[in-house]
């Protein structure tokens, strides 16, 4: 598999993937009701380094790498990642989070943040942990999921030492 | 003192105030050296409501309210709070402070959230805390301050009964 920036003509292909997720509304606080050109916009915006994870000519997922804050916190980067609904459980998830991990530390991050990982999400909060993350803050009841109502979200914290 | 939404006629008054707040870089993650029109687009934003606190025909302070996230996060809002430097001291932030918990209420909010208060920025944290927001995260060395170097952040909750 490989992992390489994304480029226009990836477009169609990351939304196929990030659209069903945005519209799902179980993971990401996006408005589950907007449409391929604003998702695109947020997803590809020029605050971000987007990457796509390709095999065999396909694109399996999709991540970008942005920092979390301006001015005195923009040492902290921050990083969201979608899989195709058809290439989930095979770990393209844990090799993007790699991957932009060992980015952030040639960018010169000095930490990864995550703001809001909902907490019912098992896969990701294991995943996650698994990689070194730590959390850090929980958010109570700060995430209305579709099927489970309110449920809190995680604040979940890497340092990258250089 | 008087607190009413910020019109196209405050933009001086609401500059002259966040300006020197936003060059000092010691209380907010926004870049230092961004110009007027930037700094007043952010805070005079379409996702934000803007309010100014007034007294006898000037204006003190100054501060905005929104949803913190989009989709399923959106019943948890955001402020940020700003006091001109010669009216500090006074309790202009309390009285905005408590004006923005009202209104939240009022706009059907579930809980306010501060992403970011820096950790030795003690009256903030004191005065939070006096409002009842509890801290629910800390970012370990997530602010690099101006003459602190990196020092936590942390992340202040507060839920909106109804």
């Amino acid at each position: 598999m490989l992992i390489r920036p994304a480029t226009p003509q990836d477009r169609p292909a990351i939304w196929s993937i990030i659209g069903p997720v945005i519209r799902a509304g179980e993971t990401y606080t996006l408005d589950p009701a907007q449409g391929e050109s604003e998702a695109l916009a947020y997803w590809l915006g020029p605050d971000k380094e987007t990457f796509v994870a390709e095999e065999d000519g396909t694109i399996l997922g999709t991540y970008y790498l942005r920092p979390n804050q301006a001015g005195g916190g923009s040492h902290v980067c921050n990083c969201g990642y979608m899989t195709a609904a058809n290439a989930t459980g095979r770990g393209i998830a844990r090799r993007m989070a790699e991957h932009s991990l060992a980015h952030a530390r040639t960018r010169g991050y000095r930490a990864m943040q995550f703001n809001f990982v909902v907490s019912t999400n098992d896969s990701a909060v294991r995943l996650w942990q698994s990689l070194g993350f730590q959390t850090v803050g929980r958010l109570p009841r700060a995430f209305h999921h579709p099927t489970q109502g309110y449920v809190d979200a995680l604040v979940m914290f890497h340092p990258l030492d250089h």
